[in-house]
């Protein structure tokens, strides 16, 4: 069975369609980016004719993306890609929208949440825009019939990206797809500062703790993994971090920080965050050694980063601790406080927003651009996996120093033979 | 008149006394040092046959205290420092507690506020606890005949501190007060760490905004300006500092931040943070001359330091932008977005829970020694104000670091022989 | 005409000798990665029958590379890549060295630098290893004859892999060269933590002045730019970068760093480090707006970056300030400094000792397993610029890992299994 | 029996006058505040009839400082104030200098050393300026005779002025002495930026090693050790820090920094750096747990910190590693490297050229205006430790901040009014 669209399951819809606006408005105001990609869009209309189906995290900063695909000439329905992240006002104010269909609602059970991505993909999509890939699961698994009219899609997050490969490598992806997070723009920016920043300002309001003075344990030191640690040290934590690849554990190291195996860090660490996209990065042999009192966040796409079943079991009592905090008191007295249900902490937190909205801007550009990309020349592009063209990520790029008012040099003639040539000698 | 207790103010006592103490519990986990002192007054009563009247901002870290000192045999009266500070299923969960009487409603009006201070003063204090020096300012001007029994008291802030100053100077302090703001413990923790880290977080989190990539201007390079200043440099935003104190300007300078007048800041800056304890550091020249969306926020203590009422007149509009946003739209349309109203934000912002648990026990172990040094030995203390003798500052650095688990080293015979001397050569 | 072997051409090779020892002895106890190949090639001679020309900076660290080369049974002959770089000692004492012939003499003319390349070739090679291409240019210009019997070649710098990469496009490179300088660990750890701390470090000790409190512009957001202005903001500067390419530019911006084009930053910036590997990066019209006494450093591989001859035109007076800095005074009494006459700072200048040596050592780990595969697999890569196998990248940076004593996790089959999954959902 | 100025010691007299006058020229360039003063001084000659005594570490910065004092009309004799940090030509140039005689000579025996201070004092200073109180000290010792015509000195250093509190405290100072040391512009500037910046690049650049990716042990948290802490990670380095004070072990465990006793600290550094001004920081029990190949570097006034003796008889061998690093070869094969034979660092290596030129503007512009302050108004302070009067410090701070065109705000009346006044409510 498939799912109304939110209007019709919220009670005061007038009053969160008016809430929804305001978030709605204060992150356009800061999307500089999108806002750009907008006014250009709805003079020139370049997905008129366009079904998108979206499922993304239903929040001001997504609305902003959506109404300027809108804008463009779309017609767009979209759901959450996570049950916990949905702002259900903005749900309302986007399906109030000309030309949207929002299906997205907070807190909903499974069954719901994917009745919902049923919806979205019964509007019969021509392109798709997915953060996690579920979209482009799903219709392969259960909707083949409508791979033929879908022109392409673009995936927002690593973890998608991941699995989109995977069912590349199987020769089992059926129509072309942006890894949008691969861009330079989006694994810088969004990953490094969005991940980073928001992940450490959701733990410390969601605790009332300070990072100063702790020892933050990181697991995984990708792009995420960089801006935790990065910024945490900048809050004066003394930073571990964790790895599984040599060159990635020997930047972290050359960087001044402590590189430990888990078991071992686990013994030193106050706040432990999650960043690899893979499972079972903190378990049980871990949780057998952590001090009393510490703090257990994920900042990865899945919640599967930090085993709960197993301190679930090891658990005598399972408490409340605070809104967000759940305690599990283990039979020695000691209590480990996992956040956010082991959930995208900066995005499931009770008080967390999400990215922040400039960082938002950014991702949210290059989906944009590669929305109209698919929609304008989609037919170039074969079956799999694609990296986004360097010119729609350069685009981007300058669009945003242009709003910035962040003037750069040029090359001049001389330098730009300097650099193509080949016989300038000591 | 005066005010009646939180209980008989409030709608469902039962269930704010729950959350409150849920709250209170979480603090008291990640309070060592507090806790280490409660459990020594409790075996040794130094407080007994004391009354304690506190004005402090009341959240769970202050219970805590609240409570070690009526663990100490004291009875306490409490009441808010601040309307907008105050979380009312705190505030209930502590005048539940037995010798503890709380005053403190948020979002009451002035008369209410004051109201409540007379309320507790009316307990007869012997000791009082100020965050702001009003409980003093309020005696002395409508309660003289109190001073006599009054044994000393404590103060929290720089500003009740400079207000104390002040009074002292004209003769007019009547009994004696701990500058607890300005011990190293109070200073370098609460301030450069506790304002620092939570002002950041709470501009984020009311926003949904990034520092990253921002340029932010602090106002003020004391110990709360620094904290600011590093901690948003810590989390890459370009850093503007102004200053009236040549010497703080130049430590500025040569931590490598920009230094600047207020007027040129204005028209560079993203993000505004006022840490002076001075009233208008932001003025309409600097509004004048500002881009459109810019925050602005205060880390002070009083509202004055941005000139709300100047704003206010050059406004055409004034909107909320967001919750604990007020937008001032100006005539040529840019808008100006000053956050929790100009107060303090780390405390009055909506989602703020203010400083850090960790950074308020520290401060909080010196008001209890200090509260215990003014019952033991407060009749060794002139009218006036007195630093913190620096055994008490000392003794709290040793709980903490014991409760850290940190060991250090100690002096050998020799090498405190060699720094008592002054007979070696080079 | 060729040119002699260095200890021909000294008065003292003993004593030059036993100073180049000392040398390369304490960069080898430095050298874990190198002296761990050198042992492995010492038992197993991968590199017997090869002949091996060196044009590198011959210093310490590249003397440790060339003894692991000849320990694996090469015949070496080695030169200079910039005639200031060489240090005669070291020169001397590789040239002692059984199967090695050194022709690197620092100080000599341009003359004398091109007789001593032609000499190495002349050693016949099989296998070349560059840093700024010059041997392999050599060769295809005046030695075709040889290209047949050489297996392949290795290049160390982004400079050098430029104008390999521009051959290869113009398909007049005709032998396989692996671009080490493009590996994740030359790019980073050479680049970033290379330069960016020696150029620094090379910068204050040629003229005693600090970092702190500076204005720094650093001319191009590459790796080395990156090195170079972390590492200066590290030392408390105020830290401006200048860029030509829109992501780079918005990369520094989101760290924090005021972003300029050259003009305007020329008239903030102290010391101006230039990091491009273009040419003209600071020009006359910068010159013409720069304070009195700024510091202009180069940190690229060519002394093209910043534009001597207008500098020298512009020059009323051009005199030595300090060893190591040359004082441009301009008709208007300003004085320019210029270090190590623009060339390569941080080897060039009088003090400096170039990269750090475990740095060097990781770089040089890789051109080793690099020399090692062209010899042992050389006929499976086809003429032109290829990337170093990822394996061998790895094998690198798993030496390193081991020697520093640093253990990290390993994925789990579980682990494994889920990253080459894509069938999990939320 | 004294010493002959430097003129008669030296083979070649011009020579060394012109390479230290060039020398003196470059710092003289970039010490703005010293020269506004010798301006001022060369026009209100404040210092006419006085004759001037220093013992400081003889090179360009505090030549630039004597010639000021020249300039102000005083006679000045110079000697260094240790053996090992003399410029020679920079003591010849001074020399050579109108009413200047120079001492000071490198690496003089001790005889020589006390010679030389002997010297100068037999000029009959009416001033003294010390760096480690040792001209002080001899006078009190053998020429008391001298102290009735000696209106007051200045001290420089932190060890300086703790020797001279010490005679304080046992009465046994005869005049008036200001703690240079103690102003919020030395200990901020010369201990912070100073000895932090110039330490860690006289380490770089003396082994050619890298600060990233190397464990740093800070022995000792003050204000030199904040500076080499901070700055060493800045540079990428993992910083652990040991300390004896509970409240300094607290501050740096808040600022992010491990805190071990040096015990476990020498088990895990790879680079220690003593700022203690103690003796015996790091001892034999450190010793025998370090790791092989590991760097001892010491930034405090004297050599005691790193206890050589021991280290000497537990080695088997004692080689020169390096110029200006000692390798001590243990038994079991460990080799420690001992930079600068444990002398301050910054100023002892031989590649080292003292602190930077700015950072000792400040702490020289100081001593301009209180050897003026001695001069026009000594007689208005007591025989004994005398902190610097705050105008004078704040006059050192403005010129600063006029020569680096830093503008700041001012107070308003309104502002000042509130800052002096106590009566403003919430």
């Amino acid at each position: 069975m498939t799912e109304q669209p939110i209007a019709e399951r919220l009670d005061d819809v007038e009053t969160a369609v008016q809430k929804g606006r305001k978030k709605i408005d204060w992150a356009r105001q800061h999307m500089s980016i999108v806002e750009h990609l907008r006014e250009q869009f709805e003079a020139e209309k370049p997905l008129e004719g366009e079904t998108i189906a979206m499922a993304m995290h239903v929040e001001a900063t997504t609305a902003v993306l959506t109404e300027a695909l809108a804008a463009a000439g779309a017609e767009v329905a979209i759901t959450g890609c996570n049950p916990l992240s949905t702002h259900d006002d903005v749900s309302a104010a986007l399906n109030a929208t000309d030309n949207i269909t929002s299906y997205a609602k907070r807190g909903v059970d499974d069954e719901a949440y994917y009745d919902a991505m049923h919806a979205v993909v019964d509007h019969d999509p021509t392109i798709t825009i997915d953060d996690g890939a579920d979209l482009v699961f799903l219709i392969h698994e259960e909707y083949p019939e409508l791979i033929d009219s879908i022109v392409g899609g673009c995936e927002e997050t690593t973890t998608g990206v991941h699995r989109l490969r995977a069912m590349d490598d199987d020769g089992a992806l059926d129509y072309p797809m942006f890894a949008v997070n691969d861009t330079p723009m989006k694994r810088l920016f969004d990953n490094v500062h969005g991940t980073g920043e928001a992940s450490l300002t959701a733990i410390e309001l969601t605790t009332n703790l300070a990072i100063a003075g702790k020892t933050v344990v990181v697991g995984g030191y990708g792009q995420c993994g960089k801006g935790v640690a990065k910024k945490a040290a900048g809050l004066n934590a003394d930073v571990v971090v964790t790895e599984i690849d040599p060159r990635q554990a020997l930047e972290a190291h050359m960087e001044g920080f402590e590189v430990l195996p888990m078991k071992e860090a686990a013994n030193k660490g106050d706040i432990f965050v999650t960043t690899t996209g893979n499972r079972d990065v903190i378990t049980e042999e871990d949780f057998e050694v952590m001090g009393d009192g510490v703090l257990l966040a994920n900042a990865g796409h899945f919640d599967v980063e930090i085993n709960l079943e197993q301190l679930e079991e090891m658990a005598e009592e399972v408490i409340e601790a605070r809104d967000g905090v759940t305690g599990y008191v283990l039979p020695d007295g000691r209590q480990l406080n996992v956040l956010a249900d082991g959930r995208l902490v900066n995005l499931a937190a009770p008080k967390a927003e999400g990215h922040p909205v400039e960082v938002m801007d950014q991702s949210f550009g290059i989906q944009a651009v590669c929305a109209r990309e698919m929609a304008l020349n989609g037919a170039e592009y074969d079956a799999g996996v694609h990296d986004v063209p360097d010119r729609l990520d350069r685009e981007v790029a300058e669009i945003k120093l242009d709003a910035e008012g962040i003037e750069i040099d040029e090359l001049s003639d001389e330098q730009r033979e300097y650099m193509d040539s080949w016989q300038h000698g000591t």
